[in-house]
């Protein structure tokens, strides 16, 4: 992909790991968080990632061509408004974030199958073209992971055909093979694969499984 | 798993791949069909695969020290009905099955996301330890899959714990390794999976893939 001006919305462990790795592959970021003057240990981690700069959510989504959303995804409908929904109209938005309840006694979808976080998103969005993509895997994978046999698929889902296009072109980049499963309703499975993913976790007792395909020889 | 009295209720692919699955294993098969002396070609398939009778829903059950169930999903309480339900009582159930609504463009699931095919299965037999497995990968690589790289994981749920660990003895004898991701509401996540799967089968063209686990080398 070429080089892009990213905004990432939301500075936790998906967040980080999606701007520096936009940094690493030559795009400028901006990182978005709540109050970025108090966020020492932001900046700290900042000062350490070349090519990433802190800013309001709004700034990261206004100066962001592309713009990540990377909050927990009982928060992200809050975080566009905050940012300033404007500041999204007519941008590729990549929606990594997973609509978790985590209030029981283990992880569960907060919307019903009926719906999906990446279908909210594309609807508080209505002119951006929404792709579900990097929600399926650990954040320390989601860029260049490095797995053995790779590069492995990225699933990824969304209504616009050229805007997966380019989100296929981005995860070449990135070190994984888009693989386009339908439109952003998808997102329903999509998030649910990360259901499995931490049950699957909590046996393993570890955290850097990523689901891959296999075919006969 | 030691030999055993199988019934598998449902004739369709699933049905037959693991009631041949069973059988080329050493255990002994009925697998149940609504009118077995009308269905000819069930008939014959069954003669070319020794180990495996026919019988009706209710022989199946009956029959089975475990019973498979092997229907379409939309189908399998009535199949259940059908079969007796008292034939079920205190066997371990292996639920294969996915609520699948085909209906619109492309598949869903046809039970919301509070629920899952899983759950209903295993409310209508409160007197049977329910497992959900099988249910995630192609009929024709259900049992001794040779996919390269293997064995791969088989995503199984349930909530009797010595029930799926007799069900992850017998996926190591079928060619893969069970991997439990937790009670029976984990199976609205197996069932998410084959969503994914039809998906991907429809951009691929071609239907012989699995979702299998990769960790950094």
């Amino acid at each position: 992909m070429e080089p892009t001006r990213v905004g990432v919305i939301g500075s936790g462990q998906v967040g980080r790991a999606l701007a520096a790795g936009f940094a690493a592959h030559g795009h400028e970021v901006t990182i978005g968080t709540r109050d970025p003057a108090a966020n020492e240990e932001l900046q700290a981690w900042a000062a350490q990632h070349d090519g990433v700069a802190i800013g309001t959510f709004a700034a990261a989504a206004e100066g962001g061509e592309l713009v990540v959303l990377a909050t927990r995804g009982t928060a992200v409908e809050e975080a566009i408004r905050t940012a300033g929904t404007q500041h999204f109209a007519g941008k590729l938005v990549i929606d990594a974030t997973n609509p978790l309840d985590l209030s029981g006694g283990g992880p569960a979808l907060a919307v019903g199958h009926t719906d999906s976080g990446g279908e909210i998103v594309q609807r508080a969005l209505p002119e951006s073209r929404v792709v579900k993509a990097f929600n399926t895997v650990n954040a320390g994978l989601m860029v260049d992971p490095g797995l053995p046999g790779g590069p492995h698929p990225m699933f990824i889902a969304g209504n616009d055909e050229p805007a997966k296009a380019t989100v296929g072109e981005l995860l070449a980049d990135f070190g994984w093979t888009a693989v386009d499963v339908g439109p952003i309703e998808r997102a329903r499975e999509l998030e649910s694969l990360v259901i499995l993913w931490v049950a699957i976790g909590q046996r393993r007792g570890a955290w850097d499984h990523a689901f891959t395909l296999v075919t006969p020889a």
